[in-house]
């Protein structure tokens, strides 16, 4: 794990210069909404996972920072258009974009973002790469209405939750890995493990995050149960669900299909999710996806990065908060 | 000009089918947006410019269709969005999109409409497409910023001005007319002769538009002066406003900044605008843009489809509704 946050401290000063530059570019129209979202900080895991996954296959270019940026750009878009969906007041601590700008110039601004991430993925003069990158704007956005589409809805499969989080999370991390393999040049077998890889570990990201939702906020430093006050059915929750008596579940699934449950209630169906074992159950499942990752990333070339990356696999599936 | 109207009527059917296929590829969760929106009907001009573009270069490539048709749903896109901001009922005399499926869903839908649009650019495997389209949705986007940052502003310039109508109607008009340039594989000159043409002939329609804005009710079917109401500066009362005396302009730019005209104040200054030779005026610039529009396409090859757009052009210029 030491070698992981070693390279993150190290690349991420390089990271957010590349951003920089590309912010620089932006038409003065649209720049102020990209220059406070960015000023707000951020993991830059996407462009870390591009970097990572390019130097994996042996690309040395410098090209793989302004990859990285961008699609830390198409990421930054789909932050400020979420904000505006959910009608969120802050973000990574400070106030949204659209609380300050407006909620028109932040959704044209959002557009721009995006536009501008195409431009720069364009400059790289591959289709296959302004491919990648289309394909999982539209997935993301589709999977982000799939999740509205079955909200407070307690007839959710797991198969449902599956396709949300592939959409809404997934995606943007498979396109950011597949893009530094594509940027190595490497051949259609080995872009497809590295799409997989991200895949996996997004699906795999997700569904620990959607576990830890339900942890004692002791642990994470966030109220538990966010999830359950949306109306949001994930793996923890369709495991207990699946637990209840009869009654108990016509019970809940009333209270949750009306969003009807108090401060108590989410407090205790929490604490049950947890000592039942259901948010162990859907840890379980995401280790099946990183075991799933940890398969496409042995295709990889032996290298300093195939060990970093496989220590992010370890961090996701040990994080507790 | 019968010769448009007869390809016009002939090709909207094509382009309709090849817009039908896209939408069909759509994932569900986009889908029926992007149907409501398409079955309101539309002329398809900018499919039609990249048609008539293409196939002045010697492109018979079907290709072309499906080009068209992403540049459409890229300007659907942009609908969908424009629609939310400005909080529009209506579209084409159906209800907007955002009225049927709500907000959150219909930002999703038309980035996800925007992102397939790329995805099938991308299919054409030439990065000089992904980069005209791309910088297209940022130009327009950055446009109708700069509308909204300008709005209820009497300190505008003619140069202010024509910042925003190159960005939010010009540019998409100059990829429509670029794309069908490219694929009939010209070179960069000629390229820029089909952009060029686009962008005069997209910067000359919003004039006329803006021109007709203060038209009479009974000429054009819609209420005058609706720019005014906005709070829009357009070029017809950036002259009415320089023929004002002091005390006039005074009264006029506090009222303007308020958005403090009566029915009756709206009617009375339309009068003026038009009685005062100012949407004249308008007209005589959108005359020029129109004269650089024809010197580009007069580096087109003598074709029958260079004769169409320059009917294109006449018909520009001769609208009067």
């Amino acid at each position: 794990m030491q070698e992981l946050k070693r390279i993150l401290s190290a690349e991420q000063p390089n990271i957010n210069r590349a951003l920089g530059c590309l912010t620089a570019e932006l038409p003065q129209a649209a720049r102020p909404v990209a220059e406070h979202l960015f000023a707000a900080g951020g993991k830059r895991l996407r462009p870390l996972l591009t970097l990572l996954t390019g130097r994996a296959f042996g690309c040395r270019d410098k090209g793989l920072y302004t990859m990285g940026a961008a699609i830390e750009m198409l990421h930054a878009a789909t932050l400020l258009h979420d904000d505006i969906l959910d009608d969120a007041a802050t973000r990574r601590g400070q106030p949204t974009a659209h609380t300050l700008y407006g909620t028109a110039k932040v959704i044209l601004a959002g557009d721009a973002l995006l536009a501008k991430a195409l431009l720069t993925v364009s400059a790289f003069g591959d289709t296959r790469l302004t491919a990648s990158v289309s394909e999982a704007v539209m997935r993301t956005a589709v999977g982000e209405i799939a999740e509205f589409d079955i909200l407070r809805d307690t007839g959710v499969s797991h198969q449902n939750y599956l396709e949300v989080v592939t959409g809404k999370t997934a995606w943007m991390l498979r396109a950011s890995c597949e893009l530094g393999a594509l940027l190595a040049g490497v051949d259609e077998p080995l872009a497809r493990a590295a799409a997989d890889f991200g895949l996996e570990l997004g699906v795999a990201f997700q569904m620990v995050d959607d576990a830890l939702d339900f942890a004692p906020a002791e642990t994470t430093g966030k109220p538990r149960g966010g999830d359950l006050r949306e109306g949001k059915m994930t793996p923890p929750l369709l495991s207990y669900l699946a637990s209840l008596s009869d009654d108990e579940a016509r019970a809940f699934r009333a209270a949750f299909a009306e969003g009807a449950f108090s401060d108590e209630a989410v407090e205790a169906v929490s604490a049950a999710v947890v000592a039942g074992g259901h948010a162990r159950r859907a840890r379980d499942i995401a280790e099946e996806h990183l075991d799933r990752a940890a398969a496409a990333l042995a295709l990889f070339p032996e290298s300093d990065e195939r060990v970093v990356l496989r220590q992010l696999l370890g961090y996701i599936q040990h994080r507790e908060h």
